[in-house]
């Protein structure tokens, strides 16, 4: 059996995405730009992916760019963000992902901004007073809080923490790469400056994104070159990749709730099976909290094991369960999980991140658990 | 009958690129950071993308960074060659594509470099004795000119502006997005420090591209965020795109010398019949010169004529025929071409570029010219 529970790292593409996409692979080429028919014939697509995107999240066609992915937007909104409204000051977690943590890093670095990290508890939660106490003695802020965590699942409060940012005046940019075509997003009531999202977590094409940015917190461009994208990002189109997220997202608005029902069920499936037959099992943040995380991830955390410490990923692998040990985008590098590791998360056990899909079946989670508890039992 | 002769703008994709990505479209998932199969099966496709390319230009992997196009790669080169290398002093010429001048602009408006900007004689002929007496003053100069210009063909000596650069230990970074695919790049011969390819100038998908840097003169990243393509772009890769670059890449070096002969022929084919045909035809920069211009690029100035003025592209369009006043990048402005400008070309004359791919015909050269003639008829 193969088993795919890695979608927070990436999505199978829908197949209806790919139809879309292939008739501007193969006849419909023209660059967008172009003045004459074979141009004219994209630009079209363009404009209605971009319209449909908008009208999904209620937003404006102008508020919404499309990028290469969740990190372009992520660096896009806090580079530009940062240099357009003169802020010198910026507020963050130290479990978001490294598309904003590195990228805020790197600019308290260059001097462009005194850089806060908020406390997070050993659940992940968020110190919010602390936050309003940084905003209050720092004018000029700009606050970057996820929306929901890519590891642990941790849903942040956007409402609240937008409500604390707007008394302040400070910009406030929310990476919702992990809840983008899970949650709806409405943006007329959502108060938030900037958000953004990677068309892969949702079954669309990688390398597609975009960034939504309000109307009156308008920023100049993190690309330079020609007027692309109402002069907001230069470097011709990603035609394919922008007909594949907005069909991805029109997909996943379409029966959004019938699939989270679905991946509810796995989800809480999971979190029982594992109790049922993996004594000492535990859930890392507030995954295992069905409200108060995403319903897509779970992050168990496993009883210390001599024969499986280091090799949990590597035997699931050769069982033909793909899963994760955190973030997909580090694990090129040893250091693990930065986000565990902020929860002090005791080293002595492997941890695994469950990411689902609506492509997944209650049945993978049987085999799954059969599978740990085979690991697990030599020692049991 | 439909022609397309906008080539420099985009290319039609070429039927196996598009074969050579579908099945990471449709089975080969995976996010090509993760450990697990789905992972590696990706992962190993995309190395494999970036060892095609090195050999294909005679550079080492480790000196290929995968992005999202020309334009970003571009961008890269010059925000982080200036930054990485303290850079104070940036050399260019006013007919380089936006991508170069807007960011190179940025630059120096927040006081990162001085900008000096080269003459162009009326042909776009850069004036080397002055980058040599600029060398000479400023130590720390980036140099970024072009290998070939976008609108007009005019090619640089890229030999000859890389030994001056040497000389003067500065920075060479050269846009290469209108040679790459279309000209052997040997890079353990060229004297380029920094060159870029966007994949849909030669067949490839548009959203994809690529940037060489050359090992000694490393630079840090442009998007911060994960561990990808060596700790230098954030983000997850956009797998398509890379498959399809690197096939499109390959099939270019496949019959390089017998694509150029099939479009050499409708080049001098077109100039031939453009002149026995339209009395007072010009062509712009070097674009008629067959050993000082692209082979795919023909830029034609026509007389002056009150019905077509202005209205040209839109009467070429009417008859089927797609070409280009200037950069398509630029066309949604109504600013005309800052490159024709730059040439000092009269503005009573209209002027078109046409631009030239393997799929072109004679044919389609001949139902050109007398299209054209019947436009300028009216007037003769």
């Amino acid at each position: 059996m193969k088993v795919y529970f890695d979608n927070a790292a990436t999505t199978a593409m829908d197949d209806r995405v790919i139809e879309a996409m292939l008739p501007f692979m193969k006849s419909h080429f023209g660059n967008p730009s172009s003045v004459h028919s074979h141009g004219r014939e994209v630009r079209t697509a363009i404009e209605k992916s971009r319209k449909k995107v908008a009208e999904l999240l209620n937003a404006s066609p102008s508020e919404i760019f499309f990028t290469s992915g969740g990190t372009e937007a992520d660096n896009t909104a806090l580079v530009c963000g940062i240099e357009s409204h003169a802020i010198t000051h910026a507020i963050t977690s130290p479990i978001e992902h490294h598309a904003v943590l590195h990228t805020l890093e790197v600019l308290a670095k260059k001097g462009m901004v005194k850089l806060s990290i908020l406390d997070v508890n050993d659940r992940g939660e968020i110190d919010l007073n602390q936050l309003e106490e940084l905003l209050k003695t720092n004018p000029k802020s700009l606050v970057s809080l996820m929306h929901a965590n890519n590891e642990i699942g941790n849903l942040n409060d956007l409402d609240r923490i937008g409500a604390l940012a707007k008394e302040h005046e400070a910009f406030f940019h929310s990476d919702t790469v992990q809840t983008m075509g899970h949650y709806v997003h409405d943006l007329k009531l959502l108060p938030v400056d900037a958000i953004v999202a990677g068309g892969h977590k949702f079954h669309g094409p990688k390398g597609s994104g975009f960034l939504f940015v309000r109307k009156d917190k308008k920023i100049h461009p993190f690309i330079h070159g020609g007027a692309q994208e109402r002069n907001m990002r230069g470097g011709t189109e990603n035609v394919i990749g922008i007909i594949g997220i907005s069909k991805a997202l029109e997909l996943a608005y379409e029966d959004m709730a019938g699939h989270r029902t679905h991946i509810e069920k796995i989800k809480k499936h999971f979190i029982e099976k594992l109790v049922q037959e993996l004594p000492g099992v535990e859930f890392n943040g507030l995954s295992a909290d069905m409200d108060k995380s995403l319903y897509t991830v779970l992050n168990v955390s496993l009883p210390p094991s001599e024969s499986n410490r280091g090799m949990l990923l590597f035997n699931l692998d050769l069982e033909g369960i793909s899963a994760s040990g955190g973030s997909a985008c580090s694990s090129g590098a040893t250091v693990g999980s930065h986000v565990l590791r902020a929860l002090h998360h005791n080293p002595e056990r492997d941890s695994v991140r469950f990411s689902f899909s609506r492509f997944n079946t209650l049945d993978e989670v049987d085999y799954t658990v059969r599978k740990l508890k085979e690991l697990y039992a030599v020692e049991v």
